[in-house]
């Protein structure tokens, strides 16, 4: 069935119909590999399985996430569909720009995924943050109405096209490091600066840690960068000019 | 709504959520020419309406013929959507080359139309004989299910797909900062690590600062980015969790 390719994660997707249809996208392009995060109507779901049209493989092998964060918690590169532009810094892409870079760290063998928001209003902000770069689509500006469905079947079909879309030379890219590797970093930045007053007020601490998960996000870090991160991090958060590394027990703070 | 373009014609289309969905499709991607063979269920269609979220200009200039040929009379030049090659003759396209080739006859003032079939069992061949050309979608040969909403979807993707791309406003890639940014903050770095034991020996101290400026430079950080960067270090070297900021005189350390 050429299931191999990104992972398609639906945030929260309402009708059942909808996963169906995205079943059956993703199956004509050659895509099995799907993940659901909190369906509304849970699962497994019969309206889901007959709006497939036998696409039976990728309903069955369909994983459930609790969240989005777990649900590209081992992905290494992954997108974020969204309709309109956001005002977050992150590299914003169309279909074939998007599937071609899917297909080179395809070839490099990275895990990728993308991200399909929920039916009434997409992802949010902090959805959007986890993700590297964003997708969107070239709609009609006067009328810009896909679907979930409509957005798998347009990415499904960039990814399988052949032709002049030919997969990239393999570029000697790091490979960035899983996304509960960065999770890990953003919780860890959470504690710390909360404990020294970083975020000021609580209400502006959301889209302090948004910004600093982007911060993180956008390089596409490798594991080995963000332990080098994290040793600068943590010798800034235990030690001191007084007590330094190596003088004994660290500063407790 | 730039509703130009071929025209999208389907034959004897059974349900009408798929004539509605074949409708938010072509708005989508700026399509309007909506032509009706002998729909199952006559015309109005409440379903259709309902199907077609809002692409009520699409429907509602939608119009109904008793024939195939009838419906393509007055066009110049029309492509037969096939799920399987034929045994007629006709050039195959793949929807790249169809898109282009319909655009290369609208700008020379030619009318143009796509025939899709049924869903159940598509056109027949004397319907395809109609047509100039084929168009086929490289789908999975394993899993080949595309409805006709889809089908169209992609077609009206492919049309409007260049246009969008001659007017894309030039990359909103970041620009990085200037090298001197990146100085300061490695100069930075070395010497708040150094008063904390980071560089254990002085031996091992200029490799592990040309890390330090590789992890920071390879990103191309921003300079909003690395003001951010500064803000979590200068964070973690001036508070602790005694003395938070805002806290009175920060920890001398």
């Amino acid at each position: 069935m050429l299931a191999e390719g990104p992972a398609i994660i639906l945030v929260e997707p309402q009708l059942g119909e909808n996963i169906g249809m995205v079943a059956r996208a993703m199956a004509n392009f050659g895509l099995g590999e799907l993940r659901l995060v909190s369906p509304r109507d849970g699962w497994p779901n019969e309206k889901a399985r007959a709006a497939a049209s036998r696409a039976d493989h990728v309903i069955d092998a369909a994983v459930m996430f609790e969240d989005t964060a777990s649900a590209i918690a081992d992905l290494n590169f992954v997108y974020a569909t969204t309709a309109r532009p956001r005002d977050n810094f992150k590299p914003v892409r169309g279909p074939v720009e998007a599937a071609a870079e899917l297909r080179s760290r395809f070839a490099a063998g990275q895990k990728t995924g993308i991200l399909f928001g929920r039916e009434r209003w997409g992802l949010t902000n902090e959805e959007v943050a986890l993700a590297d770069e964003i997708v969107t689509f070239p709609v009609n500006p006067a009328f810009a109405s896909l679907n979930i469905a409509q957005a798998v079947l347009l990415m499904s079909y960039e990814w399988m096209k052949p032709g002049d879309q030919a997969v990239r030379p393999a570029e000697s890219r790091s490979e960035p490091a899983a996304k509960q590797h960065i999770e890990s970093l953003v919780a860890y930045l959470d504690r710390v600066l909360d404990e020294r007053g970083y975020f000021r007020t609580e209400d502006k601490k959301p889209k302090m840690i948004e910004n600093l998960r982007a911060l993180v996000t956008r390089p596409g870090f490798t594991v080995e960068e963000l332990a080098v991160l994290r040793g600068v991090l943590t010798s800034l958060e235990k030690f001191s000019p007084k007590k330094p590394r190596g003088s004994g027990a660290p500063d407790a703070g």
